[in-house]
C-alpha cells in the first residue's frame, strides 16, 4: 500500500524518501531483533488526532522482555516549547521519525535505545534530530568501547567532529539531575541539524547522516544481545536490573524532552510510553557494598568518561 | 531533643507550633499504621542544603510493601515556579510538612496518599495547603463513600463550603492528562488557604483545619486496611494492582508539582521518590474484557463522581 494512503497525509518528494527510509529502518530493525529473539513483532497501525499516524511494533519475546521499534508520520500545529527552533511564522509541522527502546530479559543485556527524526515546518525549515545511548545494568567496559567505537565509525565517515560533539551532547541530555547520574554509558545525541550547523551540508547529507546512524544499531547492538542473553543470573542480579529499570522509568518521565513533547501535545500515550519496561521497582536509599559490581557501574554514571580510550 | 536543635533552624513561635502539631500527626500516623502492620518503621534523620532538614519513616512490613511518612522542615531561595504566590519582593521561604505514600502489598487495600503543608516567605505572608486522596485497586464503592465522608465532616466542621471546593480541586489536580483518567476516586486538595482565600479566616484558624485533616487520616484509611489486608487474591489481581501502580508513577514523575517542585530545588531525592512504589508494571495497550472488575474500576476514574451521594 501506499505511504500517503496508509498513514493519510499528503507528503512532498524528500518526505516521501525519508518515510521509505525510517520504514527500511525499521523493518531491518525489527528482522534483526526477531531472528536473536526466536519470536515476532505484532504490529499496530494508528492515526493521529492531528493528522498522519504510524506503525507500532511491539515484542514480548524469549530474550527482549518488552521492546517497542515506532514508526510515525505527523502533523500538527506548533506547540509552544518548539516555536524558538522554527521559522517564526511557522504554524504547523510535520513530523516523522523511528524511535525504539528494547528492554531485555537477562540483567546482563543492557537496554538500548534510538531514535531518528526529521522535522519541518509550515514555511519550509528543516532540520534533522537522533541519538542512540545504551544503558548496561553493569557496565562492560569492552562491551561499551565497541558500542562507542561503532558510531564513531560512522561519525566519522561524515564529519570528523561528530562524534566528540554528539558523544558530549549525549552525556548532557541522558543525564538525571536529581540523581546526579547518567542514565548509562551514554552514545550520541543530536537536534536542529541542517546547513546552518553543520559547516554547510545539505539538507540530504545530513539525513544520509541520519539514516547511517539508523542503519548501524544492528552493529552496535545486536552483538551484545546475542553475547549475553543466555548468561546465567541470580536474584541479587534481578534486583539490580529492576533498580537501574526505575531510574530509566525517571529519566523518560521527567526528564526526556521526547516524552513529555509527546504528552503534552495529545501525542499517542500507548506508543509514547512504549520506552517503559515491563518490570521497575523503587526501594529507599538502597545500599551497596564499595567493592560491589553494583557500586563498581553506579562509578561509571557519569559524563565525559572517554569509553573508546 | 529541641525541634530547632535537631533540624538546625531558628524558627518563630507559631512555626514552632506547627512544627510540633506536624510531628505529632507523624507520630499517630505512623503509630497507628504500625500496629496494623505488625512492624515497625525505620527513621532516618536528614540535612537540607539550603537550612533545615526532615524525619523519615519508612515500613517495608508484613501488608505495606513499601510506605513512607515524612516530615520536613526547610527554607530555601524561592524558585521561579513560586514567585507568582508570595509577596513579590520574597526571597527565602521556609516550608514545613508532612507527607505519605503507603503501598499496601494486597491488591484489595487502596494506595493512600496524604500531605498537609505550611508556607511562609521572609516577607511574613503565609499559606497552607494540603490534601489526601486515595487509590483503589479496585474501586470499592462503599469504601469510597466511607473514605469521603470522614473528609467531609472534617471539612464540615470548618467551612460548609470546603468539602465541595477541595473535593472538585482534587478532581483537577490528580488527574492525568495524557490518560484521561483521575488518579483514583480522589478525595481533597486545597492550597494558599490564607484569610484573603478563606472568607477572613486567621492562620491559625486555617492551620487547625490543616491539623484536623491530618488527624483524619487514621479514620479514612486505617477501616479499609484492616478490612482487607487479609483478603484472597489471584495472579489477574496482581498484575492489575502493577499496572495501577505504573500509572500512579505516571502522575507523580509527569503532574505532581510537589515532586517536581522538590527535584528542581534540590530537594532530597530519596525522601521525595519514597512515594513510588516498589513494584510496578508497564503493557503495551493492556485488553481487559469489558464487564471485567478492571473495566468497571477504569469506568469510575472520571472528574466529579459524587462518592456520598
Amino acid at each position: 500500500m501506499d505511504t500517503e494512503e496508509r498513514f493519510g497525509l499528503k507528503i512532498s518528494d524528500f518526505q516521501k524518501r525519508v518515510v521509505n527510509d525510517l520504514l527500511a529502518i525499521q523493518e531491518s530493525i525489527c528482522n534483526a531483533l526477531s531472528q536473536e529473539d526466536g519470536q515476532n513483532f505484532q504490529e499496530d497501525f494508528w492515526k493521529h488526532s492531528g493528522g498522519g499516524g504510524g506503525r507500532t511494533r511491539v515484542l514480548k519475546g524469549n530474550h527482549i522482555e518488552k521492546g517497542g521499534v515506532n514508526f510515525s508520520m505527523v502533523t500538527g500545529e506548533v506547540p509552544p516549547m518548539m516555536k524558538g527552533n522554527m521559522h517564526p511564522d511557522a504554524k504547523t509541522f510535520f513530523a516523522t521519525g523511528v524511535s525504539l527502546v528494547i528492554h531485555p530479559k537477562n540483567p546482563w543485556v543492557p537496554i538500548v535505545h534510538m531514535n531518528v527524526r526529521y522535522f519541518e515546518s509550515d514555511k519550509g525549515d528543516a532540520w534533522i534530530g537522533g541519538g542512540i545511548d545504551l544503558t548496561p545494568i553493569y557496565v562492560n567496559k569492552d562491551e561499551a568501547r565497541d558500542f562507542h567505537s561503532a558510531l564513531k565509525m560512522t561519525c566519522d565517515s561524515f564529519d570528523p567532529e561528530f562524534y566528540v560533539k554528539f558523544k558530549t551532547w549525549a552525556d548532557d541530555y541522558f543525564f538525571l539531575k536529581h540523581r546526579n547520574e547518567t542514565r548509562g554509558i551514554g552514545g550520541i545525541f543530536y537536534d536542529y541539524l541542517k546547513p546552518e550547523t553543520t559547516n554547510g551540508k545539505s539538507i540530504e547529507d545530513v539525513w544520509e547522516f541520519n539514516k547511517a546512524i539508523g542503519h548501524t544499531f544492528n552493529k552496535a547492538y545486536i552483538p551484545i544481545l546475542s553475547g549475553n542473553k543466555n548468561r546465567e543470573f541470580t536474584e541479587a542480579h534481578k534486583r539490580w536490573q529492576l533498580l537501574r529499570r526505575g531510574r530509566y522509568v525517571e529519566f523518560n518521565l521527567v526528564w526526556d524532552k521526547g516524552t513529555l513533547f509527546g504528552l503534552q501535545t495529545g501525542g499517542r500515550t500507548e506508543s509514547i510510553l512504549m520506552s517503559l519496561p515491563q518490570f521497575a521497582s523503587w526501594e529507599y536509599s538502597p545500599e551497596f557494598a564499595p567493592d560491589s559490581a553494583e557500586q563498581e557501574t553506579l562509578s561509571y554514571l557519569q559524563k565525559g568518561f572517554n569509553w573508546i580510550q
